[in-house]
């Protein structure tokens, strides 16, 4: 009884605009983990941090909150240091998959815990799950061994990571509290302190495609989480990046992995390849490791061998054939000209329609769906040309997918305007 | 799974501080109260309203869907118009006991659904549950039949008036949302619209000892409960009226019904007879009844029979002995002079703690518990007079009690500043 009161005395301070105290922040969410405060009390308070905020003290000990609600790793067994990124999700981002053995080929260990995709933004541990045999759940020794073996490990958070960020993640997302500024950055801080990574470099996404399509508000998200690294002592850094575009040429599980071989082989989409080495340089640099050149490392098949170890580590086949979708559907240009834009979103949410993605936690997805972009923006198209290529093993996907695509690319003769791939760095 | 995506999508609405359409609204109440929407979802929606607000179409509407949840009442049956009175709840509130023999002892019919008390106000219906064998809870049909032979029922609200509107009084409870315009407006008034009562006449309390102590807001919901009133054809009429000092001397379930039957008997505290005969003429107007001397109806017995019917009719004894608790202990002035002012919420929360009243739904309450009230603002007093007397049947209250009542009168030789027994006349 006196938990149940306690909460209503946090909901109504918080509802009047008050700061929340440390021993208020660290009662409700360890009460929360410990299931003494209700859902629906929780809810309330995210809706009104949601729409009157926290400031900087608050959210930091919200954040601390959430890691003290589990376990924290740590790799000081490790001799080479240690990074991490994380990306805040966009249309085509498949950035990690190259990534992580990129840094790791250059000399950083790269703890990289992901998650799996909600919405129209794939997540990093679908696409890898298109591999035969890869496995995305270890244990914290797996893990480690990983890590030592290959130099980097992608996988998921075990239960013990921040538990209190786990039911306020699922809370979240049925009461419309997953845009709040405060509650984004200390979810994502705190799983990634947790983890115990000694440097982060964030890649914050704005534009149409982006869940923070304000660059004001992206600027503000990457602050906010820059702050909170450099308060638990982690060097943290963030780049706010373009997602008015898709990134690269495919949206997809299987379809993104094999653009991801396809640059860990030298080759790939230019702008994929540019912000993979962009990330690749600011990693290597926050932890001090000079004298290397990660795209020597793409063309000399070091980041791919280390690759192909991590994959075979986790139990995955790197020769193995990427899946195919059953069917497929190409769209073609309606009129010619220079193609001036495109709706990332509508790409993102047509691959979800598609099955690339999910509507809940815990629905399958299928590894083959998504879309292959033949023309980007800046490119030249004839009518009647291949725009779009749309692929699910489950053909009645189609209409709906085709349908959100309608007016998706801009063709004409004006001058192409897109958001710069770096917008912003903020150290 | 399309339930919960609305939700989301209505929720997110009113998070961005658009109106909620008139199907959302339908659809939101009928699938909470049909257990489709989560009380997670409902109290984020509910936080969201409190916080960006309904205009006058979305309370009305979101009224009449409460109303809809359930059976409407209908007193056609009756040859005397009806005529309710709604209190929003005070210190030493026991207006409604001589109040409703009162009325129907003028000719109108007053079929009083009334509640039971939360926090540090009391209820109707724990007042009266300490006259021995007296029923709250009765049938429809019984109901009628007291109304028919008394010309007064005050009973508890069946189960299937405004089933939405129990759940989500019990949500609000628990999620610091009780305090939004709209939520209590659509509350009070979904239950009394439902209720079939032709006419209604409201106390709204302002003051520190009410629930809206400020009278701004207090009018704001006043005009607000008109207009619903309006709205759905029932005849409304509003006083906002003082409760920054106890109402009457007594505060506590039977210690009220004893003064609420020296008011009946035609003696009692001039306030409380005040208020009384202001509702009672207020009540009398609405429905058209004219030449009747609510006054007289006190002084010649009239009145009272009524009372001796009514609770005799509900199974009471009007006889009774009322129930007196085991323990009391006298607290006395510290200081002479005049008393200037009395702390209504240090009253009602003192009251509260002695037992009087309840900390959560369906807590018990005791019948003796409560407070006497020797001397009122505008009385002079000298040191070591008796001021109040606490009574309990747990004397470790007493200290509790005693505690929040230090300070809570101001004793000395200025002028007596208090607020007008009615402020303002909404109509």
């Amino acid at each position: 009884m006196s938990e149940l009161f306690a909460a209503v005395e946090i909901i109504a301070a918080k509802r009047d605009k008050q700061e929340l105290t440390d021993p208020q922040i660290d009662w409700i969410i360890k009460a929360y983990t410990d299931g003494l405060v209700a859902d629906e009390q929780m809810s309330a308070l995210l809706m009104a941090i949601l729409l009157n905020g926290m400031n900087a003290r608050e959210i930091s000990r919200w954040t601390n909150a959430m890691i003290n609600s589990g376990e924290r790793m740590s790799w000081s067994q490790l001799e080479r240091p240690t990074v991490d990124k994380h990306s805040t999700g966009g249309v085509g981002d498949k950035i990690t998959l190259p990534l992580a053995p990129l840094v790791a080929a250059c000399g950083a260990a790269v703890p990289q815990l992901s998650g799996r995709g909600l919405g129209h933004t794939g997540g990093t541990l679908d696409k890898l799950e298109s591999i035969s045999g890869w496995r995305a759940s270890l244990s914290n020794d797996e893990m480690l061994k990983v890590l030592q073996d290959c130099g980097a490990v992608i996988c998921a958070a075990g239960a013990g990571l921040a538990p209190a960020d786990k039911k306020l993640y699922a809370l979240r997302d049925v009461t419309a509290t997953v845009q709040a500024i405060p509650l984004i950055a200390s979810s994502i801080m705190s799983k990634k302190i947790a983890e115990g990574t000694s440097a982060l470099v964030l890649d914050v996404k704005t534009g149409g495609g982006a869940f923070m399509s304000d660059p004001l508000k992206a600027r503000e998200l990457a602050q906010t989480m820059v702050g909170l690294g450099k308060d638990a002592g982690v060097k943290t850094l963030a780049l706010v990046t373009a997602m008015d575009i898709p990134l690269g040429l495919t949206a997809g599980n299987a379809l993104e992995v094999r653009e991801s071989l396809e640059v860990l082989a030298g080759g790939g989409p230019a702008d994929v390849v540019e912000l993979t080495l962009i990330f690749a340089q600011e990693m290597l640099e926050i932890v001090g490791i000079k004298g290397k050149d990660p795209a020597k490392a793409l063309k000399d098949g070091s980041a791919m061998d280390v690759w192909r170890k991590m994959i075979s580590a986790q139990g995955g086949n790197p020769d193995a054939v990427l899946p195919v979708a059953r069917e497929n559907v190409t769209i073609s240009a309606e009129s010619s000209g220079t193609i001036l834009s495109m709706d990332a979103m509508a790409v993102g949410v047509a691959a979800w329609r598609l099955g690339a993605g999910r509507s809940r936690q815990g629905e399958s997805v299928q590894s083959g769906a998504g879309i292959e972009i033949h023309k980007k923006p800046g490119d030249k198209i004839v009518a009647g040309q291949p725009l779009y290529t749309l692929h699910t093993d489950t053909p009645e996907r189609f209409a709906r997918a085709q349908e959100v695509l309608q007016g998706s690319v801009e063709i004409g003769d004006a001058e192409v305007k897109r958001l710069p791939l770096v917008i912003e760095r903020i150290s």
